[in-house]
């Protein structure tokens, strides 16, 4: 038998939103699974269920999003799924977001540098992680050597009143998941964006809204739809890669 | 056992290219495939295939993309499928292009004619046959009425040195879908615009290339490939509708 | 004396907007001033004031924006300022648009038809006459043989509701600016295009609102303001050629 | 007479770049000049010659970009030209960029993270130093505070191979610029963003091109023709601002 190819997220949060859904879709779809984030015990949580129901997965919590704590998660999955076993890491999402929505004027230098970190230079540091395992992967039978997708927000592709912080992050995140597209492509490396272009039902979501809100699906985003878009996108071969999709529910203006 | 959903595709060409492997695939998953061309004599060859190979797909032939004409068509396929009998129109796909290359000042006043009228107002007679069939339809169980796809291409979003006429056309049909997916996304109709941003691997394209480029998946798109996209479009659920997708091949610079 | 150079504004309605604008900013700054629209008597109007103001302006009313009308008014213009003895047109404006704002299942194939014609075949028929008249000048002190101008406006760069047959116009309409600007920059000639992201203060604006809005520059765009930034776009030397820019009053929400 | 505004400039380099040109004709339109840059000598020596030319100038230099260097500078100017004696800053100009161009598996942790500090996270800074400065001003002739313009770059718009640093930070950097032109718009203060789109004639661009090259107007950008842009920027009015323009050599290819 074949052995799993392996899933890397980083940012399941409190295990209720997208990461935590695109956990359970890839482990259904045969995949291994590292969760990555900070909060140990629902990493922890989220790794039983999923091995209860039938995966395999195995949490690496990391003190922060510095690069050094990022590169040990990959150090730590490497000692858990050695790669000369024929593991191979397949795809990998990037799904963290610091966000803040403040007036420009009271957004600190700290604030302003967290969100850069958080968004931005994890973000670099994920990838190159990422990008490096793919590069030392064969072809499979899509014709691709890895799938690295981001979580991606509108804040990605405009700015707006209160959402400069959030904003500048969302955008360098989107402008190195472009530039890792153009770059990896011929390697047959796949990187994927997805503007995720209203309120996802997570449950954070849940407390700030009323029951016929979280139950119309009009307005507001499945995180296991999210996750279906994820699982779409690393099955696309080699002839048709997609860069960028957007989703949003139906009833939502935009 | 419950009535088959139909799928109606316009600009099926010599049925070598993407209008075609969509009617494959949608046939596959369980749709009655009406197929709208110019070409009688490749529709009905289609339409036989799709038959033999256990689908049940109709012609109709129309003598040109005049609004007229694209209503007439609707006509014949209400014909043969009554909606009263509750054959609902589901997906559809809105795949034709007059592509225009050539120095602006070279290009005549009929060809930008011509060019607008098929790849527009063609466009929004189709559209407009299609809304007001999805707009009978009730909720399905992904809670849509209907999904309307439109095979956009690097023309609909960058005009470039030699495609004057061709991306007036093109980018005036991305106008008409994003047009459409807000004004209709409130009545749970989906639209869809997907960038085909490489050549696609089409009869047309092999004569133009060699063996080894008609091999290479890496340089050229898949008709079946941007099917598969489509057929994911068409699966979304209302949580999530994407409006916009790009689809190249990996090696592709862009 | 050097011999003026020519602006040709075509769509100046009824003289109380950004064509007329423009007619008076680049006849102050030296310019003959050829007046291009349907109306022949404010055509006339507007022509005998910029004359009156010192200018020298010729009215060239059209029976149509069909393609062969548009061609007839550059005859015109050159039997009145023939090429031989000098008169260069240096600057052209394609300032007309033939706005439906309507429901897409109320708008009918004829208004489709017609918003083509006026918004895209038109500026397609216009543009070329001028490109040749570019092509036949020599380089100017800033190094370029002329400007070609485009209005364009918010429904050029994003579809909405009620909006479909006016953006699929604009759309095609950029993209036309665009392509021309890539395909002659290399003749140096500039192509521009301006997204006009707000009401204008013309005539029928005035007669919807009240003195104050009227009066509140932070809401609706002056004509004049528009035209400086003609002037502006005009006046660029061949090292840095503007596109597009958008333009706004200060308080509206975008 | 009227006391001079104040135009603020970060980013002069070497002083032969579009810091410094802007400097020039800002300087010439009656505007006394805050230079801001690390190099302490060339700002010394570009302030003594706006002063020669008769402008009034005056070098802040910095020891880094880093936020409270940043708002160092400004505490300096207050206390060179203090407000309470009338001296408004009226216009400010973010110019700097820290360009790394390198495969994507060369970035350093340390390169990210440096190029956030100063694309994004020192453009915050200086950019809330300027808007408080503006709220501070009352409305001028334009109907306007102040007018804050940032030198973005292709990189700004299009992530690529070798440009993931340096767009994640050019991203921000825009993402920044719309947010404020949204978020100040209605305190009539302007914001915009130019897209320089191809090589600015610096002395770093003369050391890598022959003479040709240099004075080929069609190849690359003069920095006085960027300054021009700058300063219509800066008079435009309140009923039509520019967010974003793009500016490029004719003959480049797009």
């Amino acid at each position: 038998m074949s052995i799993r190819p392996i899933f890397v997220v980083a940012g399941v949060g409190n295990a209720s939103g997208t990461g935590a859904a695109a956990a359970r879709l890839f482990s259904k779809a045969g995949y291994r699974v590292a969760l990555i984030a900070r909060d140990q015990k629902s990493l922890q949580t989220l790794a039983s269920k999923l091995s209860e129901d039938g995966g395999e997965a195995h949490p690496f919590a990391i003190p922060s999003y510095a690069p050094q704590d990022v590169r040990g998660a990959f150090t730590a999955i490497r000692k858990q799924w050695p790669k000369e076993q024929g593991n191979d890491i397949r795809v990998a999402l990037w799904n963290t977001a610091a966000a803040v929505w403040k007036p420009f004027l009271e957004i600190t230098d700290e604030e302003v540098k967290e969100g850069l970190e958080v968004n931005v230079a994890a973000a670099f540091a994920f990838s190159r992680e990422v990008i490096k395992e793919f590069k030392s992967n064969e072809l499979n039978e899509l014709g691709k050597r890895g799938t690295l997708l981001f979580t991606g927000a509108t804040a990605g592709i405009r700015g707006n009143v209160t959402t400069s912080a959030f904003a500048a992050g969302k955008f360098g995140e989107r402008a190195l998941s472009q530039s890792l597209a153009k770059e990896f492509g011929k390697d047959n490396i796949h990187v994927a964006h997805a503007i995720i272009d209203g309120p996802i039902l997570t449950d954070r979501q849940r407390s700030r809204h009323d029951t016929e809100w979280q139950n119309d699906q009009n307005v507001r985003l499945d995180p296991e739809s999210i996750a279906k878009a994820y699982v779409y996108l690393a099955n696309q071969d080699r002839s048709a890669f997609t860069w960028e999709l957007d989703l949003r529910p139906a009833h939502v203006k935009w």
